[in-house]
Order: C-alpha cells, then sequence, then structure tokens
C-alpha cells in the first residue's frame, strides 16, 4: 500500500528488482519482503474488438505507477466513499494493465495466484478503485501472489455492433475477453513472479462476483483458472431476456445521435471518447423510454463465445471441476447508512420505535420476522431485522443448491455478519467483508476494532488462502466448515464470534418481502440509465 | 492519511466529534489524538462569479469524505505519479471545499493554524491530489491545525469575460477570491476547530507558492493570514506582459468556437463543462498559433482585486509585515529521473562519460561549472552538477534579496538537497520536500531513507511549525538560521546534515546557462497549450 508507514529501505533500482515477462523485462518496487509490479500492461485493443496480445520489447519496462482505469460514462460520485474508501486513478481506453504483489520472483516457487476481479457492475470500478483492493498484506499473509486488473467496461466493453458486419461479432463481449487474456497472460507469466500457472484462483466481490462466474461459463477460458470465489455478486442471474434486441437498438440510437449511417460505422472507433459517451447516454435514456425496460451492462449469451448464466442455460461441464466458495454480506446495500429509517444510532432505538419501524416495513408480517430473525440471529439485536439483506442471500442460496445439484467439485457458503462501531453500530455493507479478506481492515476507518479485526482478518484471510492452496477453505485457525449439499447449506459466519450454522436463515428469507427490483444504492443508478436528457 | 495502520478504535458516531461553525455543525473523526474533517464546504459559487458564503444548516452535516476537486481541462497524465505519489478524486464545479485535521476541537486552544495551497500551477493539482498533502501527521507533530483546501482552476477560475457585462469584471480572478473567501471561513470558524484565527499561516508548492504569493498582493486577504511559506513557486515574477489582451482574445475565441454571440454569454454559465472544456482548448490553440505567445491561467493584475507579482509592481505596504519563509529544491524539474541523459544510475556513471555529458550540456563552461558545483557542494558527488536546478534557485535568491530590501518582515531562505536512493540515486525533484514539512517521509516510497528521514522530518517539520508559531523557524533541534539581508542570503540547505551557508552558490548560478523558458515537465504542457486541434 502507498500509505502505510515504511520500516525499510523501499528497493527500486535500474536491475532490481527486474521480473523477465515472456515479452520482456519488468521493473518494479521491493517493499520489506514483498515485490511489486504495478501497471503491467497485459493486452492491447481497438475500440469494439478483440483484446491483442502486447508486443515484445527490448530493455526493461517500468511497472511502478498503475495503468489507467477504464473510463466511466459518467462522473464517478463520491457516494459511499467514507465506509468503502475510494482511490481514483486516471482513465483511458488504453486500460489492460495488472497489477502483482509477490514474495518471490522465482520461476520454480509455485506459489498460489490469486487474481482479483474488481467489482462496479460491468460498467465502473477499478483494480484500485476500493482501498482495500490492495495485494500486499494478502500477499504477505497468505505467501500468496496477488493480482489485480482493469479491463474494459459498460459501452467500451459491451456495445452491440453485431449487426455491422463480421468485424463486430464479438463487440458485445469484449470486456469479457479482456478478462480471459488478463487470465492467459497470467498463465504464460506468473511463474516469473514467483506464481503457481497451474493453481490460479479467481475472486471477486459484486460486479467482480459476476465476473468470476462469468469466467465459468465463457470456453476460452477453460485451463486458465482452477478455483474460484464469488463475494456478494454472481449469484443471482440478472439477465434481461431481452438483452441482445436491446443492445442491438442501443447501438442503433447511439448511431442516430451521432448522424452516422451505418456504412460510416468504422467512424464510431475513432471519435472522441466524451462524444460517444455523450451519444450513449442519450440512447439509453431513450432505450429506456421506449421500451420501459432496464439495459445491463455485461457479456451478452450467444452460445459460442459466452454461455450465459447457469441459473439459466446450466452450468458447463468443462468447468464443474472448479471448486466454489460463494457468499454475502449481512446488510449489503440494505444497511443502516445507506437506508436512513429514523435519526440517530439503530441501537438507541427503543421499543415503539423498533416496532413501529418494522410494521412500517414488514406490515403484518412484523411479529413473525422478528421472531424468525431472534432465532436465526441470536447474537445479534431484533433492531437488525429492519436491515437484513434478503436479494444476495437469497441468492446466495439458490445458487450454492443448484451447483451442489450439478456434480461439480466442492461449493462452500459464506456471510459476513460483523457489525461497525460507526455511527453507534452500522450493520455490514455491501464491499464490507473485502478489508478482511484481503488482510487489510486494520487499515480501514470504518472497518477496524481493535481486538476484533486482528482475529476475524486472520481466520478470513486464512480461509480464502487455504481454499486458493486446495480448493478447500478449512483452517486450524477456526471452526470446521462443510461443502453444501443439494438440500443443506451449511454456511460459515464470519462475526466477532465465527461459527457455522446449517440451513438457519432459510425461515427467515421465506418470511422476508422480495427486495424492490434494480440497484438500491441510488448512487449508480444514473450510470446505468443515463440520465442527462438528449441535448441536441 | 485513510491508509496507515490504525491502532485504536476511530471515533466517528453521530454526536462525536461535531464542531459547530457559524453555519451549522460538522461531523467528523477522530482516529488517535487528531479530530479531521473532510470535504467542508467553505463557499459557494455561479461559473464566472465571485464566491458567496454557504448557507446556514440546520442539523449535522457529515465531513467524512473530501469534497470534490475543481475540474481540469485536460485528463490527467500520471507521468510523476511514483516519485510523487498522486492521489485523484472526482471533479465538479461545486469545488469550494477544505479539510482540517486539529489536536483540539477547544474553542479558546487557539492553535496555529497551517494553511496548504495546492500546486499544479492554477489549472490543475487538488488539496488531496498528493498524498503528502495528508495533514495528520504534521498536525499531531507540531499540536497545530492543518488546513487543505481546493479552488477553482483554469478556465472556471480565471476566465477574462469583463468585456461581456459588470458581472463579469472579477470573472479572471474568481479562482484568487475562493482562495480569500477560504481564508475568511477560517477566520470566521477555525476557533471551533481549535485554532488561532489570529496566527494564520499560509503555505504552498510550485502553483501553490505562487497562490501564497498572490494573497500578499491581494487587498481583500489582509488580515486574513499572518505568516507566509513559499516551496518552489511565486519567487519569479512568470506574468506575460500582454496577459489582459490575451485572455480577453481567448474568451472571444472560444465564444467563437460556440458560436455564441455576445448577447447570448448567459448560456456559457450553464453549458455542459466538457463542452465549455473543448472549447477552450480549441481557443487556447488558436491563440498560441495566432499570437505566437503562452497564456497562463492565473490571477490578472487589474490594480484593485490583485496587485500583481512584487518584483514588477512591488510589494504591498500593507502585508509588509508578514515573516516569510521561501526555498525551493536541489533539482527541481531538472532531475535525473524527468532528465535522462545516459543509461543506468547516475552515480554509477564513469569520468570519462561524466565530463561528455558536462561538455554536451554546458559547452566550454563544463570545467568552471564543475569546480564551482565542488565548491558550493564538497558533500555532493560532481555528476549532480548535470541535474541542478536553476531556475527556482535564482528566482528564490531575486525574490528574498527584493523582500529584505522593501523594508519588510524577516525573510528566511532554505534549499531542500536530500538525494533518493531511488534508482542508484535520483536528485530531490519538484515536490521532493513535501513529504519532510509534512512530516509523512515514512510513508512515501521513494522518500523515506531508514535512521535519516525520521531526523530531517523533525527538522524540517520543526522549522515550519517554529514559524507558525512565532514567525521564526529556529528550533533547538537544528543549526541557527539566520533572516535574509538585502545584500546576503543565509540559506538553510537541508540534507543529511542540515546546515546554514550563505551566500554559497552565487557563483555556480552565475555560471550556469539560464534555462530554457516554459515549463521542463512536458506531462503538463497539454493542459496549458490545448493541443487537441479544432475538431469543428
Amino acid at each position: 500500500m502507498y500509505m502505510r508507514k515504511l520500516t525499510s529501505q523501499v528497493v527500486c533500482n535500474y536491475d532490481d528488482p527486474v521480473a523477465e515477462t515472456k515479452k520482456g523485462k519488468l521493473r518494479g518496487v521491493k517493499i520489506d519482503s514483498t515485490y511489486i509490479f504495478r501497471g503491467v500492461k497485459y493486452a492491447n485493443s481497438k475500440r469494439f474488438h478483440m483484446p491483442t496480445p502486447v508486443e515484445p520489447w527490448e530493455g526493461v519496462k517500468e511497472a511502478l505507477t498503475y495503468g489507467y482505469c477504464a473510463p466511466e460514462l459518467n462522473t464517478p460520485v463520491p457516494h459511499d466513499a467514507y465506509n468503502v474508501p475510494h482511490f481514483w486513478f486516471p482513465q483511458d481506453e488504453d486500460c489492460q494493465y495488472l497489477n502483482i504483489w509477490t514474495q518471490s520472483l522465482d520461476q520454480s516457487a509455485k506459489k498460489p495466484v490469486m487474481v482479483w476481479m474488481h467489482g462496479g457492475g460491468w460498467f465502473s470500478g477499478s483494480a484500485v478503485e476500493i482501498y482495500s483492493y490492495d495485494g500486499e498484506n494478502l500477499s504477505v499473509f497468505g505467501d500468496v501472489v496477488v493480482v489485480s486488473l482493469n479491463h474494459r467496461l459498460n459501452a467500451l466493453g459491451f456495445f452491440d455492433l453485431s449487426a455491422y458486419g463480421e468485424e463486430y461479432k464479438n463487440s458485445a463481449n469484449v470486456g469479457l475477453a479482456d478478462l480471459v487474456a488478463a487470465l492467459q497472460w497470467i498463465k504464460e507469466n506468473i511463474s516469473a513472479f514467483g506464481g503457481d500457472p497451474d493453481n490460479v484462483t479467481i475472486m471477486g466481490q459484486s460486479g467482480g462476483g459476476a465476473k468470476v462466474l462469468s469466467m465459468l461459463q465463457t470456453p476460452a477460458a477453460d485451463g486458465l483458472f482452477h478455483k474460484a470465489i464469488m463475494q456478494s455478486g454472481g449469484a443471482s442471474n440478472g439477465r434481461n431476456k431481452n438483452e441482445k434486441k436491446l443492445a442491438m437498438r442501443l447501438s442503433e440510437l447511439t448511431l442516430q445521435y451521432l448522424n452516422l449511417t451505418p456504412d460510416r460505422i468504422k467512424e464510431l472507433e475513432t471519435i472522441h471518447f466524451y462524444d460517444f459517451a455523450e451519444a450513449v447516454g442519450y440512447a439509453l435514456w431513450t432505450l429506456n423510454q421506449e421500451s420501459g425496460e432496464r439495459f445491463n451492462w455485461g457479456p451478452q449469451y450467444d452460445g459460442e463465445y459466452y454461455m450465459g448464466h447457469p441459473l439459466e442455460f446450466g452450468f458447463r461441464e468443462e468447468s464443474k471441476h472448479i471448486p466454489l466458495l460463494v457468499g454475502s454480506v449481512f446488510g449489503e446495500s440494505n444497511n443502516n447508512y445507506n437506508v436512513k429509517l429514523a435519526e440517530g444510532s439503530k441501537n438507541d432505538w427503543d421499543e415503539a420505535l423498533q416496532s413501529k419501524l418494522m410494521t412500517d416495513l414488514y406490515g403484518d408480517r412484523a411479529d413473525a420476522i422478528r421472531s424468525a430473525f431472534i432465532e436465526a440471529y441470536p447474537e445479534k439485536k431484533p433492531v437488525d431485522a429492519l436491515f437484513i439483506d434478503k436479494r444476495s442471500r437469497k441468492g446466495v442460496i439458490e445458487f450454492v443448491k443448484a451447483r451442489a445439484a450439478c456434480g461439480a467439485m466442492p461449493v462452500y457458503s459464506w456471510l459476513f455478519n460483523l457489525e461497525s462501531p460507526w455511527l453507534g453500530g452500522v450493520v455490514a455493507w455491501h464491499n464490507a467483508e473485502e478489508p478482511y479478506m484481503f488482510h487489510n481492515a486494520q487499515y480501514i476507518e470504518t472497518a477496524y476494532i481493535p481486538g476484533v479485526s486482528e482475529k476475524l482478518q486472520d481466520i478470513m484471510s486464512g480461509a480464502w488462502v487455504a481454499f486458493a492452496k486446495t480448493g478447500n477453505p478449512n483452517h486450524a485457525g477456526m471452526p470446521h466448515w462443510d461443502a453444501v449439499c443439494p438440500d443443506k447449506v451449511p454456511t460459515m459466519l464470519f462475526d466477532r464470534e465465527t461459527v457455522q450454522k446449517v440451513d438457519f436463515d432459510q425461515k427467515l428469507m421465506d418470511l422476508l418481502p422480495d427486495p424492490k427490483p434494480g440497484f438500491s444504492g441510488s448512487g449508480i443508478m444514473h450510470a446505468i440509465f443515463g440520465v442527462e436528457p438528449p441535448k441536441k
């Protein structure tokens, strides 16, 4: 991490540390025990086209600073930058960069490799957007090679131009293909960074979880990874059945806005990004107006490059051997910082207020939900029933059962439940587990609880690392963790006390009303629909 | 700092810590001993208009995350993000925010206040752009209140529309007026953060040094600050005598590009920033083509709001009582990372190569310069004569002499000379002193030298704090520091050994060739000239 207190001389010389990739040499830094290579180019690309390998080079290239992040269609809004500390970095279409943290540059070291795919749906974010993503502490703690990567997002990654020529056949999946290109680069080069190309775990949160899942359903990624971890994302099938039609109409509207006839399609490859983004913003807005439907950026099922969500299209045989670790967090975006039901700290609300809020929210099911909540969570305060996530947790349960039922390799389920002392108590929010699995909890203001965090991050990072090493998350420092069966879901609950419980919250989930469709985090809605009205 | 290892529970409750400003209450955080308030709004504004005070509010507002940074005309290029680690944050025209670090919220504590004005010329950067700017460690070390601020930059801060109506009279100085508004807010509110409104030191580096100097020459700032520190900026008069003419032509070209006639000038206040920026980019490019001159963003002399650079217009009587601390660094942008004269580490270059490079660079003065360099810097390696800065250092000498000669209060001169071990040795670059005066050297990869940094940052932060407290930088932990006389310039050299030398480099400065005009850091040229050719 850039901003942690250094205790020894950083090594960063012309010839040390240097790693030799297949295409040329890279110069990084060594900080205490960790070698860090930032901003390593893993592919090139032309707009709307599949990624291509990097060219060989002479001499030693610098890998000291992060690479450009993928451009976003809208200016980011720092709406959750306190509980989820953010780091923004310049954006450019030239964005296929990855970062590496490792304890060894020995070609024969064969350390497990853990590859982080960032969140932000398929439309925003980057490998460095969230402070917790920094891989140094996880690399040190687990003696593993940590990799994080940027790739093309939103209209640059998933714009359907298939109607405009064979060369754009995959344009709706090039952002997905970037992920494959990164895994291909890792396969070919990670041994130069002490990593084992035959033991690669992919992991990601939110949109990153969906990215991880998509790799299981992408034939081009077969053989490039061996284990997978999904955090608060990917389990539910968010696909719109009309996505192909919507995607094609979106392209049509974009061209119309730019006054580009199909014979001038090539011009779309070179116009300034802001002009393209403005046109796409208009097209998204118009598409929503005329169809009443929601268009999601993301990979498009084509039965060839991408085989679709397994709950709709089935798990591919070729990736059934991949062990999975799948989970979510207690509150997700329904936490009591994002959702303000009343003034002050939830833990100060009196019985009368709690009762009123429960009834406001759950109507005549309020008492039953309260009872089911207390039964499922005897260690929690009943007020927390107001802020429990259903969307992600229900999706996880359905997904892990289906995975176990398909005869695939082990799948393990988890839930992160630690309450932050912030504001007198905030239930675990979307992203709250990241500081813990990355072993960075002591660096995040709203994560750190003295005496609690040190222990929990050892347990949780330990499980992630054990899983990366062997496909089984069990380790000596935590209770025994059973794999999911088709008819039984053991879940590891990470909290002040970490315990496994079996089918403990099914009754509660059944009672909770279904969440409203769409994102509950309003701050990101604009990036999906393009709220700016047309200007021309 | 966000990413330093926490050792105790961060306090961040609904009612603690809370500070009460004149307009309403703010909720911050307490981390160990430090209260931090981020993203505090100090003013509002309409585009091209003077800032206005914030409105009063009910309840408690959050001050947990940084505020928006001023929009830049061009996408930033992370060209120096390794030696000067950068932090980027979302940009918006609503950018008048400041951040506060303090050890006390006692209204009567009256701690010295140190206000940081960021660099990046007058066209880029922010209060959080550079990691070293973080104020926590300086606040702890010196028991002072540290404030950093954002304000309007480039065309949003300094666009001359005076020809288009009385209401735009000050449009070429509104970015300067934001600085005054911030100081006004500090005057009125800093006691709520334990600060002494009657002991405010303003400080800044590069463009920030120029901002500090401009405050001495702005009548509206009189009485709002009491001491001033200039670091690698402000000493030289960079004003173009034709600036008013160029500024007015720039506005004309911008309107032309947008097809806006003067009667539609109001529309310029509300068009999308990207459209405005594109037009300004075109206008900058055209202006440069037709005039052959360079237009600098920055405050405009009008003899009323802004009184111009003192070396051209004289020091104002009203600010002659302000003590000054003025200096620069050894290499500035002429360091051996930015300027690559040969392969490998400079400290490995043999005599023959050094001799050749000296002759290439200095011609028949090479031997004389080498001798003068060795005389001035017996502790340095002769090879460093290839990378010594003349531009800033010569400016500082001229400036401090003029200041001393005008009968003003004490002015002290300094030079930061510490070589980084990075790449086998890099001479001190532009920004290299910031980790040291902010007491953050242990957090910056290219700054930290075990055993050396701890001592030097105590000395340097100590001098800055002593100056903020009393107007005199001397403290017990360093050699005696004399004020400048009109005919004698004692300079404190901050290095592995900190020593004062008197007129020690005059001969060397006289021998060195004058630097080429303009910025030597090519990465920022595009932000000045607008390299994008016109598209319409």
